[in-house]
C-alpha cells in the first residue's frame, strides 16, 4: 500500500491541525455533505476504504474468525437500555404497521441478540457494518451520523484471558499493519474502576454517573471533570481529589504490582479480582511481544454500561514524542472490553454467554489516511483497467469489440471509449488520465498483417505482435509489473 | 468454487420444486427469521455470499468500473414518484426533527440523485449494498424486506447501444461465471412496448396502466393477463386480443426484421427508433459473441416507471431442455434498461444524464446455490484456519502463546483452544470438525530437542522438523496445497 507510512513532522503538525477540525470542512470536494449528516462515498472514498478494511478482515480472518451479518434495524425493544445516557440518539423507524423498529447503534448489542436467539454458547465472530446515530444536530462537530464499524468478537466460557489477550494482540497487528505511526493500548477493568470508587468513598448510586465523568479525561483537563463531578454530580470534594489520585497513573505491569499493594483497592474484592487478571493478562501479552505497547491505565472508563471486566482504547501519539514531553493523545482509534452480562438479558432464562470484543475505529482511520495522502500529494486509481483497446482509424469500432471480447474472456481488465470514432490522442489521454498501463492498438494496416500493437503508457513504447498471441503477452506484461 | 456447477436432472428437479416454495419453509436451521420480515445471515450463508459477490464484483471491475457508496437513507422527497405503485412499500424514518427520510428502496435513484447534486456528466459505477422495502405483510411469498442488490451503471452521452451491448455482456460473463445453468436474457425497447401499444389502440392515459398488467405476463398465463386489461382496467377487448397477438412473439435479429415489415408498428415513429437500435443492438450482441443468449420478446415490459429505451430480463432455465419442450422459467436473475430522464428529475434546471444500468438478483443467486449445496450435501468452511497449535500435556499454555505468536507475525492464519490445559483429542477434534488441514504439536520432547511436530489433519500423518524452520516449512506446505 504505498498511501501508508510514516510522515515527516512538519506533515504531521499539519494533519493534527486538520484533525482537530470537523472532517466536513474540508470535505468540499468531489462529494457534498448531505442535509441529513450523512455522505455519499465516492470512487477515491471507496479505493482507501477498500484497502483498510481488506487488511482489518484479513486480520480477523488470521485470528480463526467466522464472518456474519444482522438486520439494519432492531426491534426498538432489544435496543432500548443497553446504550445508557446515548439511548437518545437511536433513529426510530416510523410506526407503518408492525413492530416498532429502531437502527443498529452499534454492532455488538445485534451479535448478543443474535447468540441468545440461536442459543450459540461458543462463537469466535468479526461483522463490518454501518450504524447509525443521530448525534447533536449538526455534522459541525465532525462525526456523521451513518458511520461503519469493525467488530471482532469471542464468546463463550474459557480459561481467562487468553480471548482478552488476543484482542489486544489483534489491535497492535491491525494498527501496525496500518503504518498509522506509534501507538499506545490504555487498559483498566470495570472492577477496578468499581473497586476505586468504593475505595475513594463514591456512594454506589453514582458509580456510573461518575464513570461518565471520567470518561470525559481524554477530552476535558482534570479540573473541569472534577468541577463536574462536585458542582454537578453532587460529590465531596475529598472524594473527588482521591479519585484524582488515582487517575494519574498510568503504567506497566509494575503499577499493576503496585497497586495490589495499595492498601485501600486491595481490601476490595472486586477490584482484587480485576488487578489479578491484570496480571495474567500482561503475562500472555508479554509471551505475545505486545506488553510494551499496552498501559494500564486508571483514568480509562468508557462509557457504554455494558462492561463488566477488562476495558482497553488504542490511542495515536504523535512521533516522535520529545524527550520528557507528554505524548499527544490524537484520539482513540480502536476499543473495547469484556461483557460477561449481555446475551443473558436476552436469554429468556438469563442464561449468560462471557464475551470480549475489539471495534476498529475505521471512520476515523479512513480520513487520517485520506488527509495523510491529501497531505503528500498522493493519487489514487479509482478503476483496476489494465488494458484500453484503441484505434487511429475511424470505422474500427467493429474490430475493437472483436478484440476486447477476447479480452474480457480471458478475464483481463480493460476498457474502450464508448465512441464509434473516436481520436487517438482523446483514447491515450484517458488511458494517461485514469492511469491504464497499457494500449492496444488496431488499425488497417494491423489488421491486414494481422498483428496488434501494444503500448505502455508510461514509456511510450511500442511493439507490434501477433494476433494470435495477444492474451498470453498481455499476460506475461501484467504478471511481470 | 467447488459449489458451482450443473446438476443432474433430478437434483434440479427437486431444487425447482424448493424455488417454488417460500425459503423461509427451509431456514429453519441454525438462524430463525425474525418477526420483522429480516434475518441474520449466519457464517455459512456469509460464505456462499462472499464466493458469488466477489465473481460479480469482479466482473463489473474487469468493465472498468469504480465502486461508490450512498447513505442508507435518502430525503423522502427524492423518493418519491420514482417507483409507480410500489411507492407504499418505502421505510420512513421516525419525524425525529429535522428532514423527512426514507431507507432507500434501490440503487438507482440514489445514483441518479448522486450525478445530479455533483454535476458529474460520465460515470462508469458498481455499487453493492442493501435496499429496504415493505413487501407485503409476512415473508411467506419468499422474500426478505431487507436484501442486497449488485447494480453497474453507465452514466453519459455516447454513441448508440456501445453500453446497452456492454450491460448484456456484463450479464452473460456474470451468470456464465457463476455456472447457474443454461440462461437466456429477453430484451425490448419501452419505445417498442409504448408503440405496440398505441398500434393497438390503446389510448394513451392507460399505457403505463397496461404496461403494468403485460409485466406480469411471466407470472400469469395470457388470459389472466387479458381478463385484468379488460375486466379492471377498461381495455377493450379487441385491444387486448392485438396485444396478445404481438406479446406472444419472441425470436432472435430475424424478429425484428419481421417487425420492421409489421404495417402498423412500422407506422409508429418512437416504435421504429426502438426497433433500429435493437437491430444495431444486435450487431454488437454478435461482436461480443453473446447473440445467441439473447431473446427479443415482446412481452417483456419491466414495471418500474423510470425506463426509456431498452430493457432486458434474464432467465435461468431449466436444463436440458427436451426436444419441443417449451423452456420453463426459473425467474429473473438479472435486469435492467435504458433511463435517459431520471438524473434530470435531479437537477435544477432538468439537464438530462442518459444512463443504463443492470441490477443482479443476487438474492435469487445466493438461494439457488444455498438449496444447490444443500441438495449435493456439500458442506463450507466458514473460517480460513491454516494451521491449529496444539499440546499433548498439561501446563503447555505458555509455549503454545509463542509458538501461534510466530505465525500470526508471519501472516499464517491460526488458532488454538482458549483452555490451559485442553485434551490433545479435543484439540484434533476441533481441527476436523472446522476443517483445519494442518496441527503443529509442541510437547516436552519437542521442547527439549528443539523441533516441532507437523500433522496433517486429512493423512495423521506426522513429521518433526526443526523449530527455527517452522514458518519456512508452513509456508511451503501451504503453497503446495
Amino acid at each position: 500500500m504505498p498511501l501508508l507510512g510514516l510522515l515527516p513532522r512538519r506533515a504531521w503538525a499539519a494533519l493534527l491541525s486538520q484533525l482537530l477540525r470537523p472532517p466536513c470542512a474540508s470535505c468540499t470536494g468531489a462529494v457534498r455533505c448531505q442535509s441529513q449528516g450523512t455522505r455519499d462515498l465516492s470512487p477515491q472514498h471507496m479505493v482507501v476504504r477498500e484497502k483498510i478494511l481488506d487488511l482489518v478482515i484479513s486480520c480477523f480472518k488470521r485470528h480463526g474468525a467466522k464472518g456474519m451479518d444482522t438486520p439494519a434495524f432492531e426491534l426498538k425493544e432489544t435496543l432500548t437500555e443497553k446504550y445508557g445516557e446515548d439511548s437518545g440518539l437511536m433513529y426510530d423507524l416510523k410506526d407503518q404497521g408492525g413492530e416498532l423498529l429502531s437502527l443498529r447503534y452499534d454492532l455488538t448489542v445485534p451479535f448478543a441478540r443474535y447468540l441468545a436467539m440461536n442459543k450459540v454458547k461458543k462463537m469466535k465472530r468479526y461483522h463490518v457494518g454501518k450504524v447509525w446515530r443521530r448525534e447533536s444536530p449538526s455534522i459541525v462537530q465532525g462525526r456523521y451520523r451513518e458511520f461503519c464499524q469493525c467488530d471482532f468478537d469471542i464468546a463463550g466460557q474459557f480459561d481467562p484471558m487468553i480471548p482478552d489477550a488476543e484482542c489486544l494482540k489483534i489491535i497492535c497487528e491491525i494498527l501496525s499493519g496500518l503504518q498509522l505511526g506509534d501507538f499506545l493500548i490504555k487498559v483498566n477493568d470495570r472492577r477496578i474502576v468499581d473497586g476505586m470508587f468504593a475505595a475513594c468513598g463514591v456512594p454506589e448510586s453514582k458509580f456510573r454517573a461518575i464513570c461518565s465523568s471520567i470518561d470525559k479525561l481524554d477530552k476535558m483537563a482534570w479540573k473541569d471533570v472534577r468541577h463536574e463531578m462536585v458542582a454537578k454530580k453532587g460529590l465531596a470534594p475529598e472524594v473527588a481529589d482521591r479519585i484524582g489520585d488515582y487517575v494519574q497513573c498510568h503504567g506497566g505491569v509494575s503499577l499493576v504490582e503496585q497497586m495490589f499493594q495499595d492498601p485501600r483497592l486491595s481490601q476490595n474484592k472486586q477490584a482484587l479480582e480485576g488487578l489479578e487478571d491484570l496480571k495474567l493478562l500482561f503475562e500472555y501479552l508479554t509471551l505475545f511481544g505486545i506488553a510494551e505497547k499496552i498501559s494500564f491505565d486508571l483514568s480509562l472508563a468508557r462509557g457504554l454500561d455494558y462492561y463488566t471486566g477488562v476495558i482497553y482504547e488504542a490511542v495515536l501519539l504523535q512521533t516522535p514524542t520529545q524527550a520528557g514531553e507528554e505524548p499527544l493523545n490524537v484520539g482513540s482509534v480502536a476499543a473495547g472490553g469484556r461483557y460477561d452480562g449481555l446475551v443473558g438479558m436476552f436469554d429468556p432464562k438469563g442464561h449468560k454467554v462471557p464475551c470480549v470484543g475489539l471495534s476498529i475505529g475505521v471512520e476515523r482511520i479512513f480520513y487520517i489516511v485520506e488527509q495523510r495522502m491529501k497531505t503528500k500529494g498522493e493519487k489514487v486509481r479509482t478503476t483496476e483497467t489494465q488494458v484500453f483497446v484503441a484505434t487511429p482509424q475511424k470505422n474500427f469500432l467493429q474490430e475493437r469489440l472483436k478484440l476486447i471480447t477476447e479480452l474480457w474472456d480471458a478475464g483481463i481488465k480493460a476498457e474502450m471509449l464508448y465512441k464509434n470514432n473516436p481520436k487517438l490522442l482523446t483514447q491515450l489521454h484517458y488511458c494517461e488520465s485514469t492511469g491504464i498501463p497499457l494500449v492496444v492498438i488496431i488499425g488497417e494496416q494491423e489488421l491486414k498483417e494481422g498483428i496488434i500493437k501494444i503500448r505502455s503508457v508510461a514509456s511510450r513504447e511500442e511493439v507490434a505482435i501477433k494476433r494470435e498471441n495477444l492474451v498470453a503477452e498481455i499476460q506475461k506484461r501484467l504478471s511481470e509489473s
